[in-house]
Protein backbone atom coordinates (compact mmCIF):
# COMPACT_ATOMS: atom_id res chain seq x y z
CA UNK A 1 0.00 0.00 0.00
CA UNK A 2 1.40 3.48 -1.20
CA UNK A 3 1.80 6.01 2.05
CA UNK A 4 1.99 9.86 1.70
CA UNK A 5 4.14 11.71 3.85
CA UNK A 6 5.38 15.39 4.51
CA UNK A 7 8.82 16.34 2.67
CA UNK A 8 11.08 18.89 2.66
CA UNK A 9 14.50 19.58 1.26
CA UNK A 10 16.57 21.93 3.50
CA UNK A 11 19.92 24.00 2.29
CA UNK A 12 21.69 24.09 5.85
CA UNK A 13 24.85 26.32 6.19
CA UNK A 14 22.99 29.54 4.45
CA UNK A 15 20.22 31.48 4.38
CA UNK A 16 19.83 31.86 0.65
CA UNK A 17 18.99 28.76 -1.27
CA UNK A 18 21.27 26.19 -3.20
CA UNK A 19 24.63 28.10 -1.24
CA UNK A 20 24.95 25.83 1.27
CA UNK A 21 24.31 21.68 1.67
CA UNK A 22 21.02 19.84 0.77
CA UNK A 23 19.38 17.31 3.17
CA UNK A 24 16.11 15.49 2.32
CA UNK A 25 13.87 15.30 5.30
CA UNK A 26 11.00 12.79 5.37
CA UNK A 27 8.32 13.22 8.27
CA UNK A 28 6.97 9.99 9.68
CA UNK A 29 6.13 11.75 12.95
CA UNK A 30 2.40 10.14 12.86
CA UNK A 31 4.30 6.82 11.19
CA UNK A 32 4.90 4.20 13.09
CA UNK A 33 8.86 3.01 13.30
CA UNK A 34 7.17 -0.65 12.55
CA UNK A 35 5.92 0.74 9.23
CA UNK A 36 8.65 0.87 7.22
CA UNK A 37 11.79 -1.14 6.55
CA UNK A 38 15.30 -0.60 7.13
CA UNK A 39 15.80 -1.34 3.29
CA UNK A 40 12.97 0.79 2.34
CA UNK A 41 14.62 3.89 4.43
CA UNK A 42 17.87 2.54 2.46
CA UNK A 43 16.51 2.69 -1.16
CA UNK A 44 14.92 6.26 -0.49
CA UNK A 45 18.40 7.60 0.87
CA UNK A 46 19.81 5.97 -2.46
CA UNK A 47 17.70 7.67 -4.63
CA UNK A 48 17.76 10.78 -3.67
CA UNK A 49 20.98 11.15 -4.29
CA UNK A 50 22.08 13.76 -1.65
CA UNK A 51 25.01 13.34 1.09
CA UNK A 52 22.41 12.54 3.69
CA UNK A 53 18.63 11.97 3.60
CA UNK A 54 17.23 12.10 7.23
CA UNK A 55 13.91 10.53 8.63
CA UNK A 56 12.13 12.14 11.60
CA UNK A 57 9.87 9.57 14.30
CA UNK A 58 8.37 9.97 17.38
CA UNK A 59 11.26 9.49 19.91
CA UNK A 60 11.27 6.24 21.77
CA UNK A 61 12.89 8.42 25.11
CA UNK A 62 10.52 10.46 26.20
CA UNK A 63 13.31 13.11 27.23
CA UNK A 64 13.98 13.62 23.78
CA UNK A 65 11.75 15.41 21.11
CA UNK A 66 12.15 13.37 18.11
CA UNK A 67 14.05 10.12 17.04
CA UNK A 68 16.31 10.37 13.99
CA UNK A 69 18.06 8.19 11.41
CA UNK A 70 20.15 9.44 9.18
CA UNK A 71 21.09 7.61 5.56
CA UNK A 72 23.88 8.13 3.06
CA UNK A 73 22.85 6.66 -0.28
CA UNK A 74 24.54 3.50 0.87
CA UNK A 75 24.48 2.97 5.08
CA UNK A 76 22.71 4.48 7.82
CA UNK A 77 24.54 7.04 10.32
CA UNK A 78 24.68 7.25 14.04
CA UNK A 79 25.23 10.83 13.87
CA UNK A 80 25.90 13.74 11.22
CA UNK A 81 26.24 17.93 11.49
CA UNK A 82 24.69 19.06 8.61
CA UNK A 83 21.62 16.57 8.78
CA UNK A 84 21.27 17.46 12.01
CA UNK A 85 20.68 20.93 11.99
CA UNK A 86 18.57 20.78 8.51
CA UNK A 87 16.10 18.36 10.29
CA UNK A 88 15.70 20.09 13.56
CA UNK A 89 15.02 23.07 11.11
CA UNK A 90 12.26 20.89 8.77
CA UNK A 91 10.90 19.41 12.54
CA UNK A 92 10.27 23.32 13.81
CA UNK A 93 8.18 23.74 10.68
CA UNK A 94 6.41 20.80 10.38
CA UNK A 95 5.09 21.06 13.92
CA UNK A 96 4.46 24.72 13.18
CA UNK A 97 6.85 25.57 16.44
CA UNK A 98 8.28 29.17 16.52
CA UNK A 99 9.34 29.63 20.08
CA UNK A 100 11.33 26.33 20.76
CA UNK A 101 14.73 27.51 22.22
CA UNK A 102 15.96 24.37 23.01
CA UNK A 103 15.58 20.78 21.77
CA UNK A 104 16.82 17.39 22.21
CA UNK A 105 17.19 14.95 19.19
CA UNK A 106 17.18 10.78 19.58
CA UNK A 107 20.05 9.53 17.23
CA UNK A 108 22.43 6.95 17.12
CA UNK A 109 24.98 8.35 19.13
CA UNK A 110 22.35 9.13 22.08
CA UNK A 111 20.76 12.62 23.22
CA UNK A 112 21.99 15.39 20.75
CA UNK A 113 21.02 18.66 22.34
CA UNK A 114 20.12 21.16 20.05
CA UNK A 115 19.72 25.05 20.53
CA UNK A 116 17.77 27.91 18.51
CA UNK A 117 18.39 31.51 18.53
CA UNK A 118 16.81 33.99 15.80
CA UNK A 119 17.04 31.12 13.42
CA UNK A 120 20.92 29.72 14.19
CA UNK A 121 20.45 26.11 15.16
CA UNK A 122 22.90 24.91 17.86
CA UNK A 123 24.33 21.35 18.14
CA UNK A 124 26.74 19.99 21.00
CA UNK A 125 29.12 18.12 19.59
CA UNK A 126 29.15 14.10 20.99
CA UNK A 127 33.16 13.55 22.57
CA UNK A 128 35.32 12.20 20.33
CA UNK A 129 39.35 11.60 20.19
CA UNK A 130 42.31 12.82 18.49
CA UNK A 131 45.59 11.04 17.26
CA UNK A 132 48.77 11.37 15.38
CA UNK A 133 49.92 10.19 12.11
CA UNK A 134 52.82 9.50 10.96
CA UNK A 135 55.47 12.08 8.92
CA UNK A 136 55.41 9.51 5.88
CA UNK A 137 51.06 10.11 5.83
CA UNK A 138 52.01 13.60 6.43
CA UNK A 139 54.36 13.87 3.02
CA UNK A 140 52.06 12.08 1.05
CA UNK A 141 49.11 14.72 1.64
CA UNK A 142 51.36 17.14 1.08
CA UNK A 143 52.49 16.16 -1.95
CA UNK A 144 49.04 15.63 -3.24
CA UNK A 145 47.43 18.37 -2.74
CA UNK A 146 50.21 20.52 -3.59
CA UNK A 147 50.84 22.50 -0.40
CA UNK A 148 53.05 22.41 2.66
CA UNK A 149 51.32 22.38 5.97
CA UNK A 150 52.46 25.02 8.97
CA UNK A 151 51.76 22.12 11.70
CA UNK A 152 51.52 18.57 12.06
CA UNK A 153 47.87 17.63 10.94
CA UNK A 154 46.28 15.09 13.02
CA UNK A 155 43.40 12.09 12.85
CA UNK A 156 39.84 13.33 14.76
CA UNK A 157 37.67 10.49 15.15
CA UNK A 158 34.41 12.56 14.88
CA UNK A 159 32.43 9.82 13.40
CA UNK A 160 34.17 10.59 9.90
CA UNK A 161 37.76 9.79 10.20
CA UNK A 162 39.12 13.21 9.36
CA UNK A 163 43.07 14.45 9.21
CA UNK A 164 42.74 18.44 9.74
CA UNK A 165 45.82 19.98 8.17
CA UNK A 166 46.52 24.05 8.63
CA UNK A 167 47.61 25.86 5.60
CA UNK A 168 49.21 29.72 5.80
CA UNK A 169 46.38 31.48 4.81
CA UNK A 170 42.67 31.64 3.69
CA UNK A 171 43.89 32.02 -0.30
CA UNK A 172 46.24 29.37 -0.08
CA UNK A 173 43.35 27.19 0.81
CA UNK A 174 41.03 28.25 -1.35
CA UNK A 175 43.37 27.57 -4.79
CA UNK A 176 44.34 24.54 -3.62
CA UNK A 177 44.35 21.84 -6.40
CA UNK A 178 44.72 18.43 -5.04
CA UNK A 179 46.05 15.25 -7.72
CA UNK A 180 42.26 13.51 -6.43
CA UNK A 181 42.99 10.50 -7.92
CA UNK A 182 46.57 10.13 -5.92
CA UNK A 183 44.71 11.66 -2.87
CA UNK A 184 41.47 9.18 -2.77
CA UNK A 185 43.82 6.38 -3.26
CA UNK A 186 46.05 7.71 -0.13
CA UNK A 187 43.22 7.93 2.33
CA UNK A 188 41.58 4.61 1.56
CA UNK A 189 44.85 3.01 2.15
CA UNK A 190 45.29 5.15 5.66
CA UNK A 191 42.20 4.32 6.87
CA UNK A 192 40.47 8.33 6.57
CA UNK A 193 37.76 9.39 5.30
CA UNK A 194 39.74 12.53 3.96
CA UNK A 195 41.23 15.97 4.60
CA UNK A 196 40.34 19.20 5.87
CA UNK A 197 41.94 21.40 5.12
CA UNK A 198 41.77 25.17 6.47
CA UNK A 199 43.70 28.57 6.03
CA UNK A 200 42.82 31.67 8.55
CA UNK A 201 41.40 34.52 6.93
CA UNK A 202 44.52 37.25 7.86
CA UNK A 203 42.58 40.51 7.82
CA UNK A 204 38.85 39.46 8.15
CA UNK A 205 37.21 41.79 10.87
CA UNK A 206 36.34 38.51 13.01
CA UNK A 207 39.43 36.77 14.79
CA UNK A 208 39.72 33.16 14.14
CA UNK A 209 38.04 33.15 10.79
CA UNK A 210 38.96 30.51 8.54
CA UNK A 211 38.57 29.15 5.11
CA UNK A 212 37.83 25.25 5.03
CA UNK A 213 37.49 22.68 2.24
CA UNK A 214 36.33 19.39 3.10
CA UNK A 215 37.93 16.13 0.30
CA UNK A 216 36.16 12.52 1.68
CA UNK A 217 38.23 11.07 -1.12
CA UNK A 218 37.79 7.81 0.40
CA UNK A 219 33.60 8.37 -0.05
CA UNK A 220 34.40 8.57 -3.47
CA UNK A 221 33.66 11.94 -3.18
CA UNK A 222 36.06 14.76 -4.18
CA UNK A 223 34.93 17.09 -2.52
CA UNK A 224 31.85 18.04 0.37
CA UNK A 225 30.45 21.65 -0.36
CA UNK A 226 29.55 22.13 3.72
CA UNK A 227 30.93 20.31 6.45
CA UNK A 228 29.58 20.13 9.81
CA UNK A 229 31.84 16.86 11.56
CA UNK A 230 34.60 18.88 9.64
CA UNK A 231 34.55 22.24 11.45
CA UNK A 232 34.09 20.30 14.64
CA UNK A 233 37.24 18.36 13.95
CA UNK A 234 38.82 22.09 12.73
CA UNK A 235 37.62 23.87 16.22
CA UNK A 236 38.92 20.81 18.20
CA UNK A 237 42.56 20.73 16.01
CA UNK A 238 42.84 24.37 17.02
CA UNK A 239 42.07 23.80 20.58
CA UNK A 240 45.05 21.57 21.06
CA UNK A 241 47.26 23.63 18.59
CA UNK A 242 46.51 27.22 20.68
CA UNK A 243 44.92 26.33 23.51
CA UNK A 244 42.79 28.75 24.12
CA UNK A 245 41.63 29.46 27.93
CA UNK A 246 38.46 31.01 27.38
CA UNK A 247 35.41 30.30 25.10
CA UNK A 248 36.19 30.78 21.31
CA UNK A 249 33.65 31.01 18.25
CA UNK A 250 35.60 29.75 15.17
CA UNK A 251 33.93 31.32 11.70
CA UNK A 252 34.59 29.10 9.03
CA UNK A 253 33.58 29.97 5.46
CA UNK A 254 33.54 27.25 3.10
CA UNK A 255 31.80 26.18 -0.72
CA UNK A 256 33.47 28.60 -3.01
CA UNK A 257 34.94 26.16 -5.23
CA UNK A 258 31.72 24.61 -5.78
CA UNK A 259 29.44 28.05 -6.08
CA UNK A 260 27.99 27.51 -2.55
CA UNK A 261 28.58 30.16 0.05
CA UNK A 262 28.48 28.19 3.39
CA UNK A 263 28.71 29.70 6.82
CA UNK A 264 29.53 27.42 9.98
CA UNK A 265 30.10 28.69 13.61
CA UNK A 266 32.27 26.16 15.66
CA UNK A 267 32.52 26.87 19.62
CA UNK A 268 34.79 26.20 22.08
CA UNK A 269 33.02 26.17 25.23
CA UNK A 270 34.96 26.65 28.03
CA UNK A 271 32.29 25.12 30.58
CA UNK A 272 31.56 26.22 34.11
CA UNK A 273 32.71 22.92 35.18
CA UNK A 274 35.63 23.27 33.68
CA UNK A 275 35.28 21.43 30.73
CA UNK A 276 35.80 21.94 27.06
CA UNK A 277 32.58 21.33 24.96
CA UNK A 278 32.43 21.66 21.06
CA UNK A 279 29.68 23.40 19.67
CA UNK A 280 28.35 24.02 15.80
CA UNK A 281 25.93 26.33 14.80
CA UNK A 282 24.48 27.53 11.32
CA UNK A 283 21.63 28.67 9.31
CA UNK A 284 19.13 26.84 7.35
CA UNK A 285 16.46 27.28 5.06
CA UNK A 286 13.63 25.32 3.37
CA UNK A 287 13.84 25.01 -0.79
CA UNK A 288 11.81 22.45 -1.61
CA UNK A 289 8.58 21.72 0.31
CA UNK A 290 6.08 19.64 0.00
CA UNK A 291 4.95 15.38 -0.22
CA UNK A 292 6.74 12.14 -0.91
CA UNK A 293 5.01 8.96 -2.42
CA UNK A 294 6.47 5.39 -0.86
CA UNK B 1 13.10 38.69 -4.72
CA UNK B 2 12.39 35.08 -3.97
CA UNK B 3 10.32 32.82 -6.14
CA UNK B 4 8.13 29.96 -5.07
CA UNK B 5 7.07 27.41 -8.10
CA UNK B 6 5.60 23.98 -8.32
CA UNK B 7 8.62 21.12 -8.29
CA UNK B 8 8.04 17.10 -8.70
CA UNK B 9 10.60 14.20 -8.79
CA UNK B 10 10.15 11.72 -11.08
CA UNK B 11 11.09 8.08 -11.24
CA UNK B 12 11.24 6.88 -14.42
CA UNK B 13 11.69 3.97 -16.18
CA UNK B 14 9.28 2.26 -13.16
CA UNK B 15 6.20 1.85 -12.08
CA UNK B 16 7.58 1.41 -8.30
CA UNK B 17 8.77 4.91 -6.04
CA UNK B 18 12.68 4.26 -6.00
CA UNK B 19 13.37 1.42 -8.34
CA UNK B 20 13.60 3.85 -11.87
CA UNK B 21 16.10 6.87 -12.10
CA UNK B 22 14.74 10.02 -10.82
CA UNK B 23 14.44 13.04 -11.99
CA UNK B 24 13.61 16.90 -10.24
CA UNK B 25 11.40 18.78 -13.08
CA UNK B 26 10.66 22.68 -11.97
CA UNK B 27 7.77 24.09 -13.11
CA UNK B 28 8.22 27.70 -15.21
CA UNK B 29 5.22 27.44 -17.09
CA UNK B 30 4.13 31.10 -15.99
CA UNK B 31 7.42 32.39 -15.46
CA UNK B 32 8.81 33.91 -17.72
CA UNK B 33 12.54 32.78 -18.99
CA UNK B 34 13.99 36.17 -19.03
CA UNK B 35 12.82 36.07 -15.21
CA UNK B 36 15.82 33.38 -14.20
CA UNK B 37 19.78 33.23 -15.61
CA UNK B 38 21.28 30.00 -16.72
CA UNK B 39 23.38 30.68 -13.56
CA UNK B 40 20.11 30.18 -11.38
CA UNK B 41 19.50 26.83 -13.44
CA UNK B 42 23.03 25.71 -13.32
CA UNK B 43 23.02 26.44 -9.47
CA UNK B 44 19.80 24.19 -8.66
CA UNK B 45 20.73 21.56 -10.26
CA UNK B 46 23.99 21.27 -9.30
CA UNK B 47 22.13 21.29 -5.55
CA UNK B 48 19.68 18.80 -6.01
CA UNK B 49 23.05 15.89 -7.03
CA UNK B 50 20.68 14.04 -9.40
CA UNK B 51 22.09 13.36 -13.14
CA UNK B 52 19.59 15.61 -14.11
CA UNK B 53 17.17 18.51 -13.44
CA UNK B 54 14.57 20.04 -15.98
CA UNK B 55 12.60 23.66 -16.10
CA UNK B 56 9.86 23.57 -18.15
CA UNK B 57 8.72 27.15 -19.89
CA UNK B 58 6.08 28.01 -22.24
CA UNK B 59 7.58 27.24 -25.98
CA UNK B 60 8.81 29.48 -28.43
CA UNK B 61 7.84 27.64 -31.15
CA UNK B 62 4.06 27.43 -31.42
CA UNK B 63 4.08 24.14 -33.15
CA UNK B 64 5.73 22.57 -29.59
CA UNK B 65 3.47 22.57 -25.80
CA UNK B 66 6.65 23.54 -23.86
CA UNK B 67 10.11 24.14 -23.76
CA UNK B 68 12.45 21.79 -22.23
CA UNK B 69 15.75 22.87 -20.23
CA UNK B 70 17.57 20.14 -19.01
CA UNK B 71 20.92 20.41 -16.64
CA UNK B 72 23.47 17.80 -15.10
CA UNK B 73 24.80 19.35 -11.78
CA UNK B 74 27.86 20.63 -13.97
CA UNK B 75 26.26 21.88 -17.69
CA UNK B 76 23.29 21.92 -19.65
CA UNK B 77 22.53 19.39 -22.15
CA UNK B 78 20.51 19.86 -25.87
CA UNK B 79 18.84 16.57 -24.51
CA UNK B 80 18.65 13.45 -22.57
CA UNK B 81 16.27 10.37 -22.47
CA UNK B 82 15.16 9.49 -18.81
CA UNK B 83 14.76 13.49 -18.23
CA UNK B 84 12.15 13.78 -21.58
CA UNK B 85 10.20 10.97 -20.24
CA UNK B 86 9.95 12.25 -16.13
CA UNK B 87 8.95 15.71 -17.67
CA UNK B 88 6.42 14.73 -20.07
CA UNK B 89 5.16 12.74 -17.30
CA UNK B 90 5.49 15.88 -14.78
CA UNK B 91 4.04 18.35 -17.56
CA UNK B 92 0.48 16.24 -17.99
CA UNK B 93 0.16 16.08 -14.01
CA UNK B 94 1.35 20.14 -13.73
CA UNK B 95 -1.25 21.01 -16.42
CA UNK B 96 -3.91 18.26 -15.47
CA UNK B 97 -4.02 17.07 -18.83
CA UNK B 98 -4.91 13.53 -19.11
CA UNK B 99 -6.01 13.08 -22.35
CA UNK B 100 -3.24 13.72 -24.69
CA UNK B 101 -1.65 11.05 -26.78
CA UNK B 102 1.14 13.24 -28.52
CA UNK B 103 2.80 16.47 -27.27
CA UNK B 104 6.09 18.29 -28.45
CA UNK B 105 8.93 18.78 -26.75
CA UNK B 106 11.00 22.19 -27.67
CA UNK B 107 14.56 21.01 -26.52
CA UNK B 108 18.48 22.07 -27.70
CA UNK B 109 18.39 19.76 -30.31
CA UNK B 110 15.26 20.77 -31.86
CA UNK B 111 11.54 19.48 -31.93
CA UNK B 112 10.90 15.83 -30.24
CA UNK B 113 7.77 13.96 -30.65
CA UNK B 114 5.98 12.28 -27.50
CA UNK B 115 2.97 9.89 -27.32
CA UNK B 116 1.54 8.97 -24.80
CA UNK B 117 -0.78 5.31 -24.37
CA UNK B 118 -1.46 4.55 -21.18
CA UNK B 119 0.83 6.28 -18.93
CA UNK B 120 3.80 5.07 -21.21
CA UNK B 121 5.37 7.91 -22.41
CA UNK B 122 7.50 7.72 -25.25
CA UNK B 123 10.16 9.56 -27.78
CA UNK B 124 11.46 9.67 -30.38
CA UNK B 125 15.06 9.88 -30.72
CA UNK B 126 17.10 12.16 -32.81
CA UNK B 127 19.48 10.88 -35.63
CA UNK B 128 22.62 10.17 -34.84
CA UNK B 129 26.28 8.03 -36.29
CA UNK B 130 28.17 4.75 -35.64
CA UNK B 131 31.40 4.13 -35.53
CA UNK B 132 34.33 1.45 -35.62
CA UNK B 133 36.77 1.44 -32.26
CA UNK B 134 40.35 -0.31 -33.23
CA UNK B 135 41.04 -3.39 -31.39
CA UNK B 136 43.43 -2.29 -29.25
CA UNK B 137 40.60 -0.26 -27.95
CA UNK B 138 38.44 -3.16 -27.38
CA UNK B 139 40.51 -5.25 -26.10
CA UNK B 140 41.30 -2.96 -23.14
CA UNK B 141 37.89 -2.49 -22.38
CA UNK B 142 37.93 -6.53 -22.29
CA UNK B 143 40.69 -6.32 -19.87
CA UNK B 144 39.15 -4.13 -17.64
CA UNK B 145 35.49 -5.19 -17.71
CA UNK B 146 36.86 -8.67 -17.39
CA UNK B 147 34.85 -10.74 -19.71
CA UNK B 148 34.70 -11.31 -23.43
CA UNK B 149 31.77 -9.48 -26.25
CA UNK B 150 30.64 -11.65 -28.30
CA UNK B 151 30.54 -9.58 -31.10
CA UNK B 152 32.61 -6.37 -32.47
CA UNK B 153 31.60 -3.00 -30.24
CA UNK B 154 31.40 0.22 -31.80
CA UNK B 155 31.07 3.49 -30.62
CA UNK B 156 27.34 5.60 -31.20
CA UNK B 157 27.42 9.64 -31.02
CA UNK B 158 23.48 9.76 -29.43
CA UNK B 159 24.45 12.77 -27.51
CA UNK B 160 26.52 10.74 -24.66
CA UNK B 161 29.35 8.89 -26.60
CA UNK B 162 28.20 5.58 -25.74
CA UNK B 163 30.33 1.87 -26.76
CA UNK B 164 27.92 -0.66 -27.06
CA UNK B 165 29.15 -3.80 -26.23
CA UNK B 166 27.12 -7.43 -26.12
CA UNK B 167 28.25 -10.05 -24.17
CA UNK B 168 26.89 -14.03 -24.48
CA UNK B 169 23.85 -13.60 -22.19
CA UNK B 170 22.01 -11.79 -19.46
CA UNK B 171 23.72 -12.99 -16.38
CA UNK B 172 27.64 -12.08 -17.61
CA UNK B 173 26.48 -9.34 -18.13
CA UNK B 174 24.57 -8.65 -14.31
CA UNK B 175 27.42 -9.84 -12.83
CA UNK B 176 30.09 -7.91 -14.40
CA UNK B 177 32.32 -6.61 -11.58
CA UNK B 178 34.35 -3.65 -13.93
CA UNK B 179 37.77 -2.21 -12.60
CA UNK B 180 36.27 1.27 -12.77
CA UNK B 181 39.73 3.23 -11.80
CA UNK B 182 40.80 1.56 -15.04
CA UNK B 183 37.78 2.03 -16.83
CA UNK B 184 37.76 5.66 -15.95
CA UNK B 185 40.58 6.39 -17.41
CA UNK B 186 40.42 4.23 -20.85
CA UNK B 187 36.93 6.05 -21.54
CA UNK B 188 38.50 9.40 -20.53
CA UNK B 189 41.82 8.90 -22.95
CA UNK B 190 39.48 7.51 -25.65
CA UNK B 191 36.96 10.27 -25.53
CA UNK B 192 34.63 7.84 -24.74
CA UNK B 193 31.46 8.90 -22.34
CA UNK B 194 31.18 5.14 -21.40
CA UNK B 195 29.99 1.49 -21.88
CA UNK B 196 26.87 0.12 -22.57
CA UNK B 197 27.06 -3.28 -21.57
CA UNK B 198 24.17 -5.81 -22.46
CA UNK B 199 23.33 -9.56 -22.56
CA UNK B 200 20.13 -11.54 -24.08
CA UNK B 201 18.03 -12.98 -22.01
CA UNK B 202 18.31 -16.66 -23.47
CA UNK B 203 14.70 -17.54 -21.76
CA UNK B 204 13.20 -15.05 -21.74
CA UNK B 205 8.97 -15.22 -22.21
CA UNK B 206 9.48 -11.97 -25.18
CA UNK B 207 12.18 -12.25 -27.87
CA UNK B 208 14.58 -9.68 -27.92
CA UNK B 209 14.84 -8.84 -23.86
CA UNK B 210 18.43 -7.79 -22.65
CA UNK B 211 19.77 -7.22 -19.24
CA UNK B 212 21.39 -3.82 -19.66
CA UNK B 213 24.12 -1.58 -17.69
CA UNK B 214 25.76 1.67 -18.44
CA UNK B 215 29.43 2.35 -16.81
CA UNK B 216 29.39 6.57 -17.92
CA UNK B 217 32.91 6.42 -16.15
CA UNK B 218 34.46 9.34 -18.41
CA UNK B 219 31.81 11.52 -16.26
CA UNK B 220 33.44 10.30 -13.15
CA UNK B 221 29.88 7.98 -12.45
CA UNK B 222 30.76 3.99 -12.64
CA UNK B 223 26.84 3.01 -12.70
CA UNK B 224 23.62 4.66 -14.15
CA UNK B 225 20.48 3.37 -12.89
CA UNK B 226 18.73 3.26 -15.77
CA UNK B 227 19.80 4.55 -19.20
CA UNK B 228 17.47 6.21 -21.85
CA UNK B 229 20.30 7.04 -24.35
CA UNK B 230 21.82 3.82 -23.73
CA UNK B 231 18.74 2.19 -25.15
CA UNK B 232 18.53 4.17 -28.05
CA UNK B 233 22.49 3.10 -28.89
CA UNK B 234 21.82 -0.61 -28.15
CA UNK B 235 18.80 -0.80 -30.57
CA UNK B 236 20.89 0.73 -32.81
CA UNK B 237 23.55 -1.50 -32.56
CA UNK B 238 21.48 -4.34 -32.71
CA UNK B 239 19.85 -2.98 -35.93
CA UNK B 240 23.27 -3.01 -37.48
CA UNK B 241 24.12 -6.34 -36.18
CA UNK B 242 21.04 -8.48 -36.72
CA UNK B 243 19.46 -6.14 -39.93
CA UNK B 244 16.20 -6.83 -38.60
CA UNK B 245 13.75 -6.03 -41.51
CA UNK B 246 10.31 -5.57 -39.56
CA UNK B 247 9.52 -3.11 -36.57
CA UNK B 248 11.55 -4.94 -34.01
CA UNK B 249 10.53 -3.62 -29.58
CA UNK B 250 13.72 -4.68 -27.30
CA UNK B 251 12.79 -4.50 -23.92
CA UNK B 252 15.67 -3.97 -21.67
CA UNK B 253 16.09 -4.47 -17.33
CA UNK B 254 18.50 -2.26 -16.26
CA UNK B 255 19.10 -1.70 -12.67
CA UNK B 256 19.37 -4.71 -10.56
CA UNK B 257 22.45 -4.47 -9.45
CA UNK B 258 22.16 -0.95 -7.75
CA UNK B 259 19.08 -1.92 -6.08
CA UNK B 260 16.86 -0.31 -8.88
CA UNK B 261 14.57 -2.58 -11.36
CA UNK B 262 14.04 0.02 -14.75
CA UNK B 263 12.41 -1.39 -17.97
CA UNK B 264 12.76 0.35 -20.89
CA UNK B 265 11.27 -0.62 -24.40
CA UNK B 266 13.48 0.68 -27.15
CA UNK B 267 11.67 0.10 -30.30
CA UNK B 268 13.47 0.03 -33.93
CA UNK B 269 10.57 1.23 -36.45
CA UNK B 270 10.62 0.83 -40.00
CA UNK B 271 8.68 3.85 -41.63
CA UNK B 272 6.05 3.99 -44.64
CA UNK B 273 8.71 5.92 -46.24
CA UNK B 274 11.26 3.17 -45.80
CA UNK B 275 13.52 4.95 -43.53
CA UNK B 276 14.27 3.11 -39.67
CA UNK B 277 13.42 5.51 -36.85
CA UNK B 278 14.39 4.86 -32.82
CA UNK B 279 12.26 5.21 -30.06
CA UNK B 280 12.00 5.26 -26.36
CA UNK B 281 9.33 4.15 -23.95
CA UNK B 282 9.01 3.85 -20.24
CA UNK B 283 6.37 4.07 -17.08
CA UNK B 284 7.18 7.05 -14.97
CA UNK B 285 6.06 7.57 -10.90
CA UNK B 286 5.80 11.23 -9.56
CA UNK B 287 7.07 10.49 -6.03
CA UNK B 288 8.06 14.15 -4.49
CA UNK B 289 5.38 17.11 -4.90
CA UNK B 290 5.22 20.53 -3.82
CA UNK B 291 7.10 23.57 -4.52
CA UNK B 292 10.58 24.54 -4.26
CA UNK B 293 11.74 28.44 -3.29
CA UNK B 294 14.32 30.31 -5.01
Amino acid sequence: MSLTVPFKQVDVFTEVPFRGNPVAVINFLDTDESEVTQKQLQAIANWTNLSETTFLFKPSNNKCDYKLRIFTPKNELPFAGHPTIGSCKAFLEFTKNNTATSLVQECGVGAIPLTINEGLISFKAALFDFEGISDEVITGYEQSLGLKFIATPALLHTGPEWVVALVEDAETCFNANPNFTVLTQQTKQNNHTGIILAGPKKNAPIRNSYEMRAFPTAENIDEDPVCGSGSVALARYLQELYKFEETTNITISQGGRLGRDGHIVASIIKETDGNTSYHVAGHSITVIDGKITL
